[in-house]
């Protein structure tokens, strides 16, 4: 069917639009695409829902060429699974909650993994009807603190998810590996520059994590790649390349030292200098100590733990997080220093944890044998060459320390930069969390119970669309890439003439009649504005009929290039079939 | 690609499940097409979700050949536009309400006139830019008091809703007439019978409205439906055939009698067949008088309204609602008689009503010139032969009498008869209702503003695959209509030797290179188990590959007829390929 833009549900703008902050939004809006109706909420419009539509089929096509079977669940879910989980409660404030007239509570899914382990509990019981992987393609629900960038970022948005279910390790392993293969597929049909990069899967820790993230300028993930290497990973999954370990016997005794007043690095870098030691110190000399309360899910008490790292990096409180993931993590307070009297603050040293009983993790790059300026326990004062592993022992490592530009690649080439990203697709070893939350079982050979492992997996349908507007655009408008454009080939009638009008609707109607989507400006707005909508509007190729056609030629234009060629009108359907297909 | 049983998804029952009311509901569950996860809401497992998928496209494709343009709104929707139009309050207990993180209220969406007009507004404003319909296929939320019936009546469901946009009534006429085509030919594609029933539309009163209602025995809706001719109508939407104007003049005077307890019909009409009146007097001869009071939306008091009935029938509240509409009306209450001192209960006369005002309406039955036995505003008293016309003088009638089988067909042709029916879509001419609300006007070729009138239109798309259901199964299963069925060919492999394996997946992977969707048994559980499932999945055409093999023949059976024949293996591809295009 012939899109005429006479008749298209479509005005575009001239202006920007005042709310848009990314150029996919300004654009897509722009371009009459998607409209705000809502705080994180946006309608899509004729064109918009082609493009949704044409990437959720990209989406689908591969899902089911895996071998994944398509489910769909209700969006609206009764709260008794997410209790089983604990999820009603660790969602807090992210999700959409409400009750029904008779008052019992729901929620607006944001993903469904109680659901789907319910369910495949509910139809299956042998071992051999494992693997299963079911997947759906639904609207989810997150009431985001601040919903931006227009659908990048959505309070209401369409996502693929999907879950394996296998009675092993080995299993999960290879259905994780399928997905891997399949988001590939995805990504690069629809166009896409992206890394995959390591994601931390904190509490789960040693379950293989990754994410698919778009590079994007506007990006609201930062994650950290090596300049001579394809590595990258979230910062939350960078690893600290540790130094070896040194001799402990090498090194001069331990000293303390009255240091008045210098309860931070920098005054205590200063004092040392002046202090005539003999040597000159740096921040990353030092090795500053932090003290946290963590506490364990269910638990009601905090515990103190310390964190020990050189004392030039600052703590990076999402690696943090991540790395004492599912507890949670909150720096002293001032009445915690008053209640644990052995910690003076500004001062704190190994010493007094270890006597206190205090858990004392370090940083990668605190090995054994390497010697520290760090609290003496006693106000004022500091000890200059304490060595790990002779004078104090920490109770482990742990990823804690910021990771900043020009650190070395946890592969070993090159050093770390700071990119941007948006994240279109994760993949993840879940595990038996939800199998043992349901009880979900298979009975295997020998009648007895395998408990079933999950992974996990989802692609932002919705917000591909964003996506792909942010990688590929100009500033004359949009630029789709042919699997998702609104149509293959725009049409624009350049003159006013019986004779062009005719010979437009003619080609129009072959192009039609051979399978091709055209969009076709019959307008009677001029020329110059027919030409800036269909760049503004971003089909892959646009054709112009105009006063060439006296001799026999339109023309073609490639709207990513620029290119521009006259074609002989009885050439032009086999040219544009051939660029379709191409 | 050839769905194979070994993997589907699909767990079929042999029990049928407590909860289930109607066959559908049943037969869906039993099959493994859909799962309910809460109440009203209902999981799509694998072949659900073509079939409903397949209805989907059938809307869709009629929908798109009309001229109308999808687009797609959230189902979270907030507060203000509802509250513009009033609707956020009149919905009272039947929608989802909830809260965002920040206190905003929000709604999920029972229908979208307010967004789609507001929509509408924003983007057009010349009277060239129209007429224009627009539609959605989107999931809908209403909190059923009583959700039930499986997917018939869930709390979350699919619909199409469109709605038209035009400059003029002439304009709406010929937008609702378009749509009542499509949903003609969406309906008979689906293989349903139905009927077109007119719908009462209340307030918006002589705006054509119709129901597509399918025809099933346990259907909640009920309509009445003419023996000899195809009327059909909702109870609220049929027309009392009037009765022809008598002479006033040549009845006798009408005289007062002492009818000493007798407030009710029964009760009188004893009273008066021992009077030695000389004459027989039934139900039908007495004029009973209805008080109600009645509230104008937007009104704080109510007033006074009686309707006068034949004795022998009563009201029907929903007739009378619907007549009424959109003012709420209640039966008076004792303190209301209490009140009104004149109204003397049981003994209510046209007298009374009219020397104190109270507005008066009658059943159309009550023609000028007609006699009847009525109250006579005094306690044990009636009259007999109060005249039409001559006595009393209505202001108007109203149809508020309950109908019955038996009751002539208002078209002139036959009686009515009752049955049930579930509706599969409404089709209604809006008006100015929600352009008034929020100002949607283009502007006219003179620049003065137009007033645009809407249609609205609706097809309960998960519905259908229940209604579908419900019309189309027997004792063994589900008969899928080729255009819906989740498969074209159910192709079963009866017998453990390799012969018949190997010879049935290469029919399989023939019939799925030409484009037949197979669903190949290749279980190892016995032929009758892989019969009994094929017939209660229902797909149209079944094919069985066992011993005939060796005689160089498959059996190929149709599921709704059960008729059998044996085709030679070298023509079956080519028959089955004849079946699925005829």
């Amino acid at each position: 069917m012939i899109t005429r833009m006479s008749s298209l549900f479509l005005r575009t703008l001239r202006e920007d639009p005042a709310d848009a902050e990314v150029p996919s939004h300004r654009l897509l809006v722009r371009a009459g695409y998607v409209r705000r109706v809502a705080p994180g909420g946006f309608s899509w419009l004729p064109l918009g829902l082609r493009v949704l539509r044409n990437v959720e089929r990209v989406v689908r096509e591969e899902m089911d060429a895996m071998g994944a079977q398509e489910i769909q669940f209700p969006a609206l879910l009764p709260r008794e699974p997410y209790e089983v989980t604990g999820r009603w409660t660790e969602y807090g404030p992210n999700i959409f909650r409400l009750k029904d007239r008779k008052g019992a509570d729901y929620l607006l899914g944001p993903t469904h993994e109680e659901l789907f382990a319910l369910t495949v509990k509910g139809e299956y019981s042998s071992y051999k009807d494992f693997p299963v992987t079911l997947y759906q393609v639904q609207t989810k629900y997150r009431d985001e603190a601040r919903p931006r960038a227009g659908i990048l970022r959505g309070r209401e948005f369409l996502m693929k998810d999907s879950y394996s279910f296998d009675l092993d390790d080995e299993g999960l392993a290879r259905s994780y590996a399928a997905h891997r293969d399949t988001y590939i597929r995805i990504f690069d049909r629809l166009g896409l520059k992206y890394v995959i990069v390591s994601a931390m899967s904190g509490a789960m820790g040693g379950s293989a994590s990754e994410e698919f993230l778009a590079e994007a300028e506007h990006g609201e993930d930062t994650f950290v790649r090596s300049t001579d290497s394809d590595y990258a990973a979230n910062v939350e999954a960078v690893i600290t390349p540790a130094p070896p370990a040194q001799s402990t016997s090498d090194k001069p005794d331990a000293q303390v030292h009255h240091t008045p007043g210098t309860p931070t690095i920098a005054g205590l870098v200063d004092f040392l200098n002046t202090a005539r030691l003999g040597r000159t110190f740096t921040a990353a000399d030092t090795l500053k100590n932090v003290l946290l309360k963590v506490r364990q899910p269910g638990a009601k008490d905090t515990t103190l733990l310390a964190v020990g790292l050189p004392g030039d990096r600052e703590v990076d409180l999402k690696r943090l997080e991540a790395a004492l993931e599912p507890a949670e993590v909150a720096l002293l307070e001032e009445a915690d220093f008053a209640a644990n009297s052995f910690l003076v603050k500004g001062y704190i040293g190994p010493g007094a944890l270890a006597a206190n009983g205090v858990r004392y993790l370090v940083d990668p790059r605190v090995v054994t044998g390497s010697a520290w300026v760090t609290g003496a326990d006693k106000a004022d004062h500091h000890v200059v060459d304490l060595v790990c592993g002779r004078d104090f022992t920490p109770d482990g490592t742990i990823e804690a320390a910021e990771v900043r530009e020009g650190d070395a690649s946890p592969d070993g080439n090159g050093t770390l930069v700071a990119a941007r990203g948006i994240e279109i697709g994760h993949i993840f070893q879940l595990g038996r969390k939800y199998a043992d939350a349901f009880g979900l079982d298979a009975l295997g050979p020998d009648s007895k119970p395998i408990r079933i492992t999950m992974g996990s997996y989802g692609v932002g349908v919705s917000r591909l669309v964003a996506v792909i507007a942010e990688q590929s655009n100009d500033a004359r408008g949009l630029i789709w890439p042919r699997a998702v454009a609104p149509a293959d080939v725009h049409l624009v009638i350049a003159g006013k003439d019986d004779t062009v009008r005719a010979g437009a609707e003619r080609l129009a109607a072959e192009l039609d009649a051979a399978g091709v989507q055209v969009i076709l400006d019959d307008r009677t707005v001029s020329p110059g504005v027919k030409f800036a909508d269909a760049e503004l509007v971003g089909v892959p190729t646009i054709v112009v009929v105009g006063r060439g056609l006296a001799n026999g030629v339109v023309e073609v234009k490639d709207r990513a290039s620029g290119e521009r060629a006259d074609v002989p009108v009885d050439e032009v359907v086999a040219h544009l079939v051939g660029l379709v297909n191409s």
